[in-house]
């Protein structure tokens, strides 16, 4: 047999075979899973040189890794150590922006950044925004990415409309395509959006596009106690009032991002103090007087809600409150936190949560703070606990007490190598054996996303 | 071995299992799948029964075919002459309205009648109207229902946040829960919903709640061709108003349900007889000074994209429009249609479509009329065409249009027994393929729903 090397470069040609394990491509975002640099990295410009890998990893018994931007935080990225990483840089094309369907046709390896700018020339827009535009498409597919606006969009599962995949075998599938609905057959769209590289590799995706709607406002609203910013969700959902953005941001996280920022959101001291947390409600509309009208709504529920006070932030002011907040996982790292979760709950029992996460932190001689996506309960916790057995212990209980509410252990960055153990303890045994079965339907041979989630 | 009846009636009890193949149990409302009297139906009152029913299946050699209302259109709920209906009639309790989590739990056999009004209680809504309020939760979620609301807010597998369902096995699978986003392995929620009883019986679901917003209007706008509603679509999705309802409804359509029902709408003559199609804008608002800006707003953009006059509809007219459109299916079967199709393609595809088409019917000596979701390109067509033979030709050449156009044979009824061998013959041979060892994954015995979609 020819040897991996020749093999690969015939089918991606030799300048897209990297040399020497670079190491940059052994690792992704996640604070905790070490870095493995792969045995190759290929570079394929084409779907049919996706499967021509493959087929060559197939003949030669080696694991593939699919590779977007790199951005994952559960270490998804992270390669088998005599792999192949198929790096999608070079499918980086928008095929199409299809204004009469809304819809978007793109390769693999396009960026978030790259998708929302070809979308904007056409007043329309992708609205997946996890706080990391450098993410690739076929990473959020295969992470079923979430971030702020899910709250009103929904995670990544609500925008993809078809696929085009390489399975194990070499095949190539084609699901679903510019429809918004189909009952033809088991949705296997669905079926691949979340499996983080483990049942097919996402060659393109057609996603679906929106009216790219001008105008905005930001309101803050401090609370005297999580309870209160928990309690408040559900009547702002049944306002209508339909909001972008519904975010809360605990007193030590929003100390943390005005001061890295140097944000000056005009609170006063007084109120500053007495603030346990702050609810952030962004609205969007067609138009402006929708737009004030909805800020008036809003501003008002919200201090009949138990709200001191409530600020409409000017729109600098607020431009950067959000960007901070989509950064605050490199605050956090910065601030030296050892991992960052993104645990969900069902939203109502989100302050029950997090009064118990800090007991269990404490009692694991640890701290945890966080922000999240009180709308769709999804915490995101900055894990202080430089001890990693300390810190298993830590996660296990902060996992099971999500579990135990009728939660999750990733709401949107999945289980890749990092909660791969907890998962396999705490996830419903019948779900994973049947998940096994599937994984063994798609990929006989165990080729595909070596590490994550299974073992 | 207990003979059959005995252990059935030893797992759901003696007065639950049905005698004498009883033949209300052997069809649904598909026009043209066969009725089969089932050997035995079964009414299990827990999911403890419909795991011991299924235990005695799988010791029996017997297949099982779920049966919710019974008012699928593509056979669906055909069962095997020799196996077991499970009828969810007795398992029909709405478990749980959570208003905090905007969530209800209702067991499989709940109907979308009885979901509606328990909803409507507490000012909610779970926004699946199929057109068939005594269809079960069940039977929607087999189906991946959709309808006419489905432009605003998406079909069910939008809205079904998690399942309990029993494995061929008789294990009893969770998935989900109240929360709306989760990235912890694959999606098995969503690969259930559609997959029309074929891998799991589903006992129990969580869907998802909505605010119901009191304020609606109805505007009727008359286009001279098919070819100016579909032109007009991208355009009234561009706005931002985000209709509820979005349908076309063609000129014969429109004729035969305004006649059957008696119904006034107040066009002119001189525009009802230029008027090839129509154009049905619901829109819905949370107040009623947004909903009066809305339909000006509407009534001025349909105006400029080619409508020669604009109706708002007085409230008991536009229900009772609504309400007849509901019922093009039984117009239609009224008028001696011979078979009712579903197809999707691409919205912008619509009119190409449908002229191809009325071309295709002619081909066959044929006629083929309808209405359709014209904001989902989800057209409902009537086909007339008495001999079986020639329908059977007719469809094909329908089927294989819409799939060339990037559609797909059901957009939202499934494809049952009613659309097997085309949905066979069209479908991508490697999605069929990956579909097959799926069933195989979780059904190893081909126990349950015999002769949907697989053979």
């Amino acid at each position: 047999m020819t040897d991996l090397r020749t093999a690969l470069a015939e089918a991606v040609g030799i300048d897209h075979v990297l040399p020497d394990s670079p190491p940059e491509y052994g690792h992704d975002e996640s604070l905790t899973v070490a870095a493995v640099p792969p045995a190759f990295v290929v570079r394929p410009g084409s779907t049919a040189e996706v499967t021509a890998v493959l087929r060559v990893a197939a003949a030669h018994g080696v694991k593939v890794t699919a590779r977007g931007s790199g951005t994952g935080l559960s270490g998804g990225a992270v390669p088998d150590g005599g792999g192949v990483v198929v790096s999608f840089e070079r499918m980086n094309r928008v095929l199409e922006i299809d204004t009469a369907n809304h819809a978007a046709v793109v390769q693999a390896g396009v960026t978030l950044a790259e998708l929302d700018e070809a979308a904007a020339a056409h007043g329309l827009v992708y609205p997946v925004y996890p706080g990391e535009m450098s993410a690739s498409l076929g990473g959020t597919i295969a992470t079923n990415a979430g971030g702020m606006r899910a709250v009103k969009y929904g995670v990544t599962r609500r925008h993809v409309l078809g696929l085009e995949a390489v399975l194990a075998s070499g095949e190539v599938l084609r699901t679903g395509g510019k429809i918004v609905k189909e009952s033809s057959g088991y949705d296997l769209t669905q079926l691949i959006i979340g499996s983080e590289g483990t049942l097919a590799l996402v060659t393109q995706a057609t996603v679906r596009l929106y009216p790219r709607l001008p105008a905005q406002a930001t309101v803050l609203a401090p609370f005297p106690s999580l309870d209160k910013v928990t309690a408040a969700v559900p009547d702002i959902v049944n306002s209508g009032i339909g909001p972008l953005i519904l975010e809360y941001i605990d007193m030590v996280t929003m100390s943390v991002i005005t001061a890295n920022e140097g944000i000056d959101l005009g609170i006063p001291a007084a109120i500053r103090d007495k603030a346990l947390a702050y609810l952030v409600v962004v609205l969007e509309e067609r138009n402006d007087e929708r737009l004030a009208e909805a800020t008036e709504e809003a501003a008002a529920l919200l201090t009949h809600l138990g709200a001191p006070d409530v600020y409409v932030l000017p729109a600098a002011a607020a431009r950067r409150l959000i960007e901070a907040r989509e950064k605050a996982f490199w605050a956090a790292k910065g601030a030296g936190a050892d991992d960052i979760l993104d645990t969900v709950v069902p939203r109502a029992a989100m302050a029950g949560f997090l009064a118990e996460v800090a007991e269990i932190a404490k009692d694991h001689g640890g701290l945890a703070v966080g922000a999240g996506h009180a709308g769709d309960g999804n915490v995101h916790l900055a894990v202080f606990q430089p001890d990693a057995e300390a810190r298993a212990s830590l996660l296990r209980d902060i996992f099971a007490a999500a579990v135990s509410r009728g939660g999750a252990i990733s709401g949107e960055h999945g289980i890749g190598h990092a909660k791969k153990s907890y998962w396999l303890e705490l996830a419903d045994p019948v779900a994973v054996a049947l998940m096994r079965r599937v994984k063994h339907a798609f990929d006989p041979q165990g080729m595909l996303g070596p590490g994550s989630a299974f073992d």
